[in-house]
């Protein structure tokens, strides 16, 4: 790890008490049903974070996921550099952050600053994991230029997995408090929060 | 087309008249808030429908999905024989019906029979569409089998795409009627549905 690496990890502020670690048997759960998340990443010193939608669990063990990023993304080159980012389930409280840093760019800026997000280290990756998410996958990119080149796909193994305890324990969400919601992105800022739990009656 | 697939097409109903086609600049808004989907396929006189919470879009235009479809699933094989699909979303008053063909095999049984779905046609695709459900995309396979092989991810062009006009209209979901609303898979067969909706303040 660079010097200029460690300069910045250290200046990310310990894990909140709240964060425990997720089986990672378990960790498709946190983004099953489809909520917009934040990627971070961080290579050569610098760190950035956008939004995406789209994302999706790929595999259950090792767990894998899916996500786009766009290749003008400056978070992208950070993945390319590092071969590794994290995805972060944020809530409602952050839609303007998750709007702000879905929007700019990082290329000129810190967005983490400019959007009044705060970010903790990770275990097994140097991405920085965002403060106020519910849930955080750690990830290491698969070896699969061609998708990132022709479809700007990147997959990647969950190499460790946390989440708040508070609303997701025992490898399950509680009920939701309508107040820390996931964000579920239609278009234009306007996003679906989540509703009511609902069980099949079959057995 | 076959004779045997013109028979299975032609036992379907008419499309109901209050499914209305979507422009495909805006086909992702169907499925970008990360709903769980109903996946179908047709090929030599057979039909099939499972259930698949692991999908999401992958470009805007020309309109692309990704989706993960088991090695080990009936509608696999009618997929990769007939090398099309439709991404069908389901509502909360299917639930028992999303959990039956996620669950159960279509190899022995007529699994729309066995749920009680019925299906209507749709134009671009042999891929029977599920009634009652509030927006469906019919899906061409792109040729990528190391995809299919190595991590069981299929990746689609939109080729036609249906809304119910009821709640999608103008390129935008409406406020959601409760009972309508779209199933955000958790885990056995429970299921967040759509709360509030929220937007940004940013201008």
């Amino acid at each position: 790890m660079s010097e200029q690496v460690s300069a910045s990890l250290a200046a990310a502020s310990a894990r909140p008490v709240h964060v425990v670690p997720v089986d990672l048997g378990k960790a498709y759960r946190l983004i099953n049903h489809g909520p917009t998340v934040l990627v971070s990443a961080a290579h050569g010193g610098r760190r950035n974070v956008m939004a995406a939608a789209w994302n999706m669990p790929l595999d259950f063990s090792p767990p894998k996921v899916a996500v786009v990023i766009d290749r003008k993304t400056f978070t992208r080159e950070l993945i390319e550099g590092s071969g590794e980012f994290a995805l972060c389930v944020p809530t409602r409280a952050q839609i303007d952050a998750v709007c702000l840093v879905g929007s700019a760019s990082g290329r000129e800026q810190d967005k983490f600053a400019e959007a009044g997000l705060w970010a903790f280290a990770g275990s097994k990756t140097g991405a920085p994991l965002v403060e106020g998410c519910v849930a955080w996958l750690e990830c290491r990119v698969l070896d699969e230029p061609e998708m990132a080149q022709r479809y700007d796909l990147f997959l990647a193994e969950v190499v460790a997995a946390w989440a708040d305890e508070r609303l997701f324990d025992g490898g399950r969400w509680r009920e939701i408090d309508p107040a820390c919601s996931t964000l579920h992105h239609v278009a234009g800022g306007v996003f679906f929060t989540q509703g009511e739990v609902v069980q099949t009656s079959r057995a």
